[in-house]
């Protein structure tokens, strides 16, 4: 996911600051995440699948091209049909984005007004703070305990739209279903986002939730699982009644040719990514095993990266002894003694393993 | 560009209503613009060009095919340096956006509070309309004149955000640069947008005033001269600082590496975008002289498509006899004299020009 750095902000009183809203002035500027050259990174820090996406999508991309000249399907209508194939949804009730970020942003601006509360457990995907900001909202972020359960008091937040990150980044855990139908079914006034980004790697989907209760909204995205992060497709999976006020909130030729033909033609082929995610989950319990050999707490997780802490490890300064033998992984400020690490190929995992335990071998003589 | 027709409208009572906006609630459903099946249609009605894009856009679309594993680079750095070349900007005054229509979402929410306004003489791009009405701000519609030169009280208008759209649509008239350097400097303290999107078919352009005028902004599409409708490219040229803060608004991976590669290689082939644009050209002037031997009244058009209006016509039923004979253009509402007809090739103009000659000649008899 992205990355974003607290820094460059814009002063208010520059003149441009002058022309945009006071709370888009001082909102802290995007400042893109840092990119390595060359081939011989193992790159473990952007939750990206180390598989190849199905190879018929190349070939629906290249048919594409012929067509390029015409603008597309305004509703993607091949793609929402063949999801809700796949989920046994009405197609009515599904929206493609580009990316689950573009969804994401409609979901603020379809609910929420300036001042207005959105509610999250944390902590959890970063973007949720920064679309919070840019509407001008209010974020109500209840902390997660030590294991990652629903706080119990997030149910009672004076929120137009609840996010749940589900499996969690960077956390990696799973709120079981059960919790999620009575949260959804207690919060009936609200909008309920369920994102599931990272679900195909788990064991349990809340997908199933959309045809009972209508202000439940599951999103997808082909960025992991599919191997389609440079695609930019995302899903939301709701109600008719809610998808039919999302759709006058996206743009009406959000999803371009080439990405339609790509993601259909890779949901269709549900074998390569399950044999993908079949191998990463297989790599995961290796790489949990191994941390945990190393004296690390690791989290069981549900997605393709693990959280591994280590009470006193100052995670910052490991993070970037492994850069230096480029292997990159993902440090967060607000959690001091803890690492994300993706689930890469088993040759990355072994690589990352073999230089953590050389660094604190090196740090304890 | 696009059709939208005001039906299908959420009524506020229905339970997805209460979870949504209420100004989001009350607005009209967006319904996509019919689309006839077959090879036969002569598609007159919505501005795409009738020849293909550049050669190299598909070779470079396959080769962009290899990477889509990976995030897309966030701020499209090699787009924003072609771009800077082409024009002679700062690469940092560039932004690149899923189609111009995602800039103009940004523009909006980057500018504009809720109740605040936003200004555009009228007609025009029918999508103005539709992001002042999702961000709950005021449309200041100021009606052009006859001549469609820029209405003097335009200037007066209490916005943060003017839109103007040059050549306007569905005029295809252009404002003098003359004009818009003299607006942008007495609205220093607004945004103006000045939005180019059919340019490429104009004798000139106004992207030199984003150097002198920190709060001009000029959008560009790909989906008119380059001939890419499909892929979703758009350009945003403003000052650095400008810039810096629309940045913060788009959405971190908009672009995908399909649509930069893609847009790189369509900017890098100014010989073919200018050789279909030459072609357009050329055809547009057979067109407009064919509908005035007619009897229409055809505005210099500096567009890819052309206003035909008679006095006293039903230009509705007009287009519905075309339709009857497969042969699509655009008619609105607010125009009842007028058909906005897009310039296609030879061979669809002349058998526009021929259907039109006969509908009219069989209503006289």
């Amino acid at each position: 996911m992205s990355v974003r750095k607290s820094t460059n902000s814009g002063t208010m009183s520059s003149p441009a600051a002058q022309l945009v809203l006071p709370h888009i002035a001082q909102m802290a500027g995007y400042v893109p995440g840092e990119q390595l050259a060359g081939d011989s990174i193992v790159k473990l820090n952007t939750n990206e699948n180390p598989y190849p996406p199905s190879r018929k999508v190349r070939d629906a991309i290249a048919a594409a091209c012929e067509d390029l000249v015409l603008y597309p399907d305004p509703s993607a209508r091949e793609v929402r049909e063949c999801v809700a194939d796949l989920y046994g949804v009405d197609a009515d009730g599904v929206l493609v984005g580009n990316g689950s970020d573009e969804l994401l942003s409609v979901l603020v601006r379809a609910t929420t007004a300036s001042g207005q509360g959105i509610a999250y457990p944390v902590p959890t995907y970063s973007l949720y703070d920064t679309l919070t900001a840019l509407q001008g909202a209010r974020a109500i972020r209840i902390p997660f305990g030590p294991d990652y359960s629903l706080p119990a008091e997030l149910a009672a937040a004076d929120a137009r739209l609840f996010f749940l990150c589900n499996p969690n980044a960077p956390s990696g855990t799973i709120l079981p279903r059960a919790d999620l139908e009575t949260f959804a079914d207690r919060r009936s006034d609200a909008v309920v986002v369920i994102d599931e980004a990272y679900v195909d790697f788990a064991d349990e989907s809340a997908v199933g939730l959309v045809e009972r209760s209508p202000n439940v909204v599951v999103l997808r995205t082909l960025s992991k699982s599919y191997s389609l992060a440079g695609l930019r497709v995302g899903l939301a999976l709701t109600s008719v009644g809610l998808a039919r006020q999302l759709h006058k909130v996206r743009d009406s030729y959000n999803v371009s040719r080439i990405a339609q033909a790509g993601a259909l033609a890779a949901l269709k082929d549900q074998a390569a990514m399950r044999a993908h995610v079949d191998q990463v989950r297989a790599t995961r319990t290796r790489l949990s095993v191994g941390l945990r050999e190393m004296g690390f707490t690791v989290l069981e997780s549900q997605a393709n990266f693990v959280l591994a802490q280590r009470p006193g490890e100052d995670a910052s300064g490991l993070a970037e002894r492994l850069r230096d033998r480029r292997i990159l992984v993902r440090y967060f400020p607000d959690l001091p003694e803890s690492l994300r690490i993706s689930v890469g190929t088993d040759g990355e995992i072994d690589a990352l393993l073999k230089a953590l335990a050389e660094i604190l071998s090196a740090a304890r003589t």
